[in-house]
């Protein structure tokens, strides 16, 4: 019988800067009695990797620029200063609404508010994205391999919204150890239809299962999901973006 | 600590017009030594609620209109029978790429081809979405209870693609017995940030959850989540379309 589970990682406590998020993560494994095993992914939510690479910023420290005060009067007074950070991880503005605006980051995600999270860092302080999330996912996974002697995967989460659905999924902004994407392309179903268009964005599902054990105000900010059969690759979440010619809502504007 | 299983359900054998899916599931589940428990969430591809409930169409059956037509001329030939079936499940079309057509459905989803599947389905055959897919869950859910004495939630799942990102994710186009939105605004953050805007698609992460099991090409067409701790609602998957006014991205046109 074909089985996963999702083992919430718990009892991390508050990630600092310059923390070694990974060998946090196997002593937290180790305290509730959990063993990272061969082919193990490891999820975990970006907001303590960006804690861990110091990068919380004091919203008093942010002095917005003429264009970040412009956007603030066009969006319902949105905090300039925040406004300002938003401009600075973005390429570009995709959309704006009453007081929300959609950017492409530098990593080239499309997301609200360029990622950056006013909640879980403190009351006048903004979380931003990770630099390189891949690199992020990479270091925690060499080290808990240093420190184990296991080949695990690393997904790092965010918590997304999207167009014509409500409510949010968490999908993988940084990967390693697997392809996210699996491509069943070519092959054909048991009828023998050829599948033209099948593609599965795995390193995202994977994301949304963990966020269901993560949750957002549990403490839970890592998660095991264990018994997937994912062969070991490079892997990179630059792989999940969608190119700009083959995308039907670029909202270039 | 906290756990997640999800459990894949297979053996269910190829499903016809009329066929009770609700005792499939049951009897599937008796074969392998799984019996449902309260509060499981039973996870059941749109797939086999649509050939239970007579939704294939012989494509050879299909006289396309002057629309569908003009549709696939300007779609690069994209099959006009299909466009034909296409149109008939939509409301509006949202856009169009070369041969790629979103549009919004009946029900409200906005996805590519109306969830008009090609594969899985026999050559020359086509399968429509269900007509009230939170009517097949609600149906499943009762019989399940009628069988079992248990409680369960059920999520109809589909696979959509989405923009901006590669490859598709499983959401849910039918949700009965919770809610698949779970609402965090109001609540604080452990700094006592107010969270504005923290609302999960649960039903939908469920969805892509047991993805990871049934993957494309596996003949796992439904799965079993246990261990969620989601309070027993009415539910609807329509609580997940983003309202016209509040979506940036309706793509009038």
């Amino acid at each position: 019988m074909r089985r996963l589970e999702i083992i919430a990682v718990e009892g991390l406590g508050e990630v600092k800067p310059g923390d070694p998020l990974g060998r946090l993560l196997v002593e937290a494994c180790a305290r509730q009695g959990l063993a990272p095993r061969d082919g193990d992914v490891l999820v975990v939510a970006q907001k303590i990797v960006s804690k861990s690479e110091g990068r919380a910023v004091d919203l008093h420290a942010v002095t917005p620029s003429a264009e970040a005060l412009r956007l603030s009067a066009e969006l319902d007074g949105k905090d300039p200063r925040l406004l300002e950070l938003i401009l600075g991880e973005s390429r570009r503005i995709v959309a704006k609404g009453r007081s929300t605006i959609v950017v492409e980051t530098h990593h080239g995600f499309v997301c609200a508010n360029a990622g950056i999270d006013l909640s879980n860092v403190g009351v006048g302080r903004a979380l931003l994205l990770p630099k390189d999330p891949d690199g992020s996912a990479q270091r925690i996974r060499d080290e808990v391999r240093r420190l184990t002697g296991k080949t695990v995967g690393v997904v790092i989460t965010d918590t997304f919204g999207r167009p014509w659905r409500l409510g949010t999924t968490d999908v993988a902004i940084g990967v390693a150890g697997f392809g996210p994407l699996i491509d069943y392309r070519g092959g054909t179903d048991p009828y023998g239809y050829e599948l033209k268009a099948s593609v599965t964005a795995v390193a995202d599902q994977i994301a949304s299962a963990a966020e269901l054990v993560m949750g957002k105000t549990s403490g839970v900010p890592a998660a095991f999901v264990r018994g997937l059969d994912l062969p070991p690759l490079e892997g990179s979440a630059r792989d999940l973006i969608r190119p700009a010619e083959d995308d039907l809502f670029r909202g270039d504007r």
